[in-house]
């Protein structure tokens, strides 16, 4: 059974800033944003834990490994070097969507996100080492059978863009509703998804609804371990074994 | 009639790379990725150009007023800074699509995006100057009615992920599918339209597809300029303009 | 004869706000630091300008060829995306002490640097194109014979940067003092100054006089040019050339 | 006493590759160095540890609490994302100089700064954590007594600089030529020392040292952690209470 600790990192009351006193540029809003994520995915990252950049505004990490001091420690970096500050709601649960509930239920019961006095919340609780076992986080990497040869070299650049966000729309509706993952596009034809423990049928089942819902052929590989480094490093290897042997799923499956 | 200058951004074969020797950890390539893109976002952008993520590897700017010798300098300073290099492909036409279309040709034309030996490319020609006239760039800037009353304070923040993500992909198609329009998340609840020059019924007529489609409830503001950020502030205040004034429609058109 | 321009960067109120309510982390001001060093770096040099860190609270930046608005964007650019903002003075002269003199005038006529009431002040005026001319800006790139040989590899790096700093000082005073030209570290064995025209016997002077007060063996490649990059480009190669020529002095003397 | 563990970081080759093929340009590796510091002061720091940049090749950072893999860990992360590496030695001893001599001894041992074949050493040993106290790290934090209003506000920015130079070289001589203490500036007017244990007394005289010998009046906080981070901050707190009670050595002496 997976244990995954989720943390929801909320930047306070931004979208009235973006546009405070006047709207702000974009080119500026973009790179703090993209730069804000960055700073949090090394932060975690170094801690074996992954973020994703999800709406920006609102990201979501896995952060099996961080105590509520090393959240405290990165919420007073941001605010120590940023015009703007984060709220960090922590969440733990048997499955994704149930931590990340959690996650969300602490920050909504501290105020909207938009209200002007709530700053800097953290709340939840992390994960008592006690608690900890070696396959608490289970992560399903996937990506597309030949994207390069198929789109990127063939179709337009949006066009191909166009492709890949139906193809992960789909992937990310049938892990949320029928098994209660989450998946986050990172990039490229990469999609990798916080999982509960899901047989090889299921997984040969998700990617048979993507190939008939969205005509797109994906593979995966599938990692479990005590952080979600260990596990995503896992799938990785796992999803480099499909590309050697040719095969759709691979993994702790 | 627009007049737009696009520039696509492709990471030299990036895939390959994030796997040799052996598959490097993911929040190092998510580090990478956004801060690429921030830096790219900040070149182009305090030349008046805006920057979009899109999958990362490939990312999408609109650069009216950058010349060649500005897109070397950037080419050069990723070089000098960074583990991968950038090729560039700059594309002009009346329609967005088109001139995208004509960015992707010129990469596709220098070889794959996986081409161990395609380095550097740049390619195309930017807009002269007696071509450029002050309404060649047009931007809808959309987000969504009370994305924080109605989903963020709401829903748990993947079923608020998923529901902006539907509405995104509704908005996305029928913006490129019905009107040669390129859209782009920008994060939070905000979607940027780079479009041709469109009616106020077609406006409408995109918002009620999205309501009815992915029961999403969007306003916009349409700006014009001479380049991505005189478009893009114009977009903005309209949106406070729909804010102030409670409608859907508000700029130029 | 040279006519350089001088913009002075200084963090407003930057001593108070680092200890206010308390003292700040030391490693998140060193990170805030630098990092709006580097931003700066790449504005004002993707525009062929020079910027040094100097006290990183007040920063010297070379900027022929930038005028009014990119300051001005450069300064809107930080106070979106920091907690601190920037005010900017603009000297011009004959002599690189003259231009940065000018710049500083500027600063101080409008309030302290730990006046929090002034901030984002942008006085001073730039070139005008129809004043600059080829060699406007005259830059001096000087490093230490064999310091990988001598120092690095040899003494323990504190003492080793003990010896560096006490060449550059020596350095930094001669040129100041007897040639009115500003010398700044740039990290390694490097010191990159920004002169009036000089000749050939003054450099060997020059080099002379740190041989014998700090004991320290330079060599130096000289450059002129319209804008910072064009100068210290050519100083470069002209550095490269002593190396290859076993020379102390090359370039435009 | 004090257990102080050092970490010298030293970028692999840097010199040959800032020429190679050509010169690069400046205001790159300005970047690049500064950011690669800036990232490495976060790793550290978020670890309670000290990074300062030195000669920004060669880095010292006091690194108390991080052991061989958390090294490693930052090793890689910087080889995923720079187009440089950089090697680390770790030291310890009763007094920082000992810590950096034998911190550099390591590097040194496995090669020359610019062997292109050294590459990614990580040599040492970090303290064991039966060896740690409370009181390992010593920090004296220096500032200048009202240099915004002696010299910021009055002198030109160069002039200020110098003066500023003047005063941190005869600091840094006095502290480690009489006390085997490390010294670093660290922007404004700001000097942080890795101390060993001293008395109030030799605070005086350093002080004394530094008016006599560089006509400038300083004062200082010194504070004994576990850290780096504690004893720093307890430095900081020190230096507040010399400014509210007008004295010129405050805490843990």
């Amino acid at each position: 059974m997976t244990n995954v600790q989720i943390t929801l990192v909320q930047i306070d009351n931004y979208g009235p800033w973006t546009v405070t006193p006047d709207p702000r540029r974009e080119a500026d809003l973009q790179t703090l944003q993209s730069r804000l994520y960055a700073d949090l995915s090394q932060s975690f990252g170094t801690r074996d834990g992954y973020v994703f950049f999800t709406r920006f505004d609102n990201m979501v990490a896995v952060t099996n490994g961080s105590d509520l001091e090393t959240h405290a420690r990165v919420q007073e970096s941001i605010r120590n070097r940023y015009p703007v500050t984060v709220s960090l709601g922590v969440g733990t649960g048997a499955r994704p969507t149930d931590a990340l509930v959690d996650a969300t239920a602490h920050l909504q019961a501290a105020g909207s996100a938009q209200d002007a006095e709530r700053r800097e919340v953290l709340a939840g609780q992390p994960l008592a080492t006690a608690e900890r076992a070696d396959d608490d986080v289970r992560i399903a990497h996937f990506d597309v059978n030949d994207a390069t040869g198929k789109y990127t070299d063939e179709l337009d650049a949006f066009s191909t863009f166009v492709r890949i966000e139906q193809g992960y729309a789909s992937l990310m509706r049938v892990l949320h509703d029928d098994h209660d993952a989450l998946a986050f596009f990172v990039g490229g034809d990469n999609v990798i998804a916080l999982c509960p423990e899901l047989e090889r049928r299921d997984y040969e089942a998700i990617i048979e609804h993507v190939r008939s819902e969205a005509d797109m052929s994906l593979k995966v590989g599938v990692g479990a371990g005590y952080t979600a480094t260990d596990a995503g490093m896992a799938a990785k290897h796992a999803l480099e074994a499909c590309r050697e042997r040719n095969t759709t799923v691979e993994g702790d499956v």
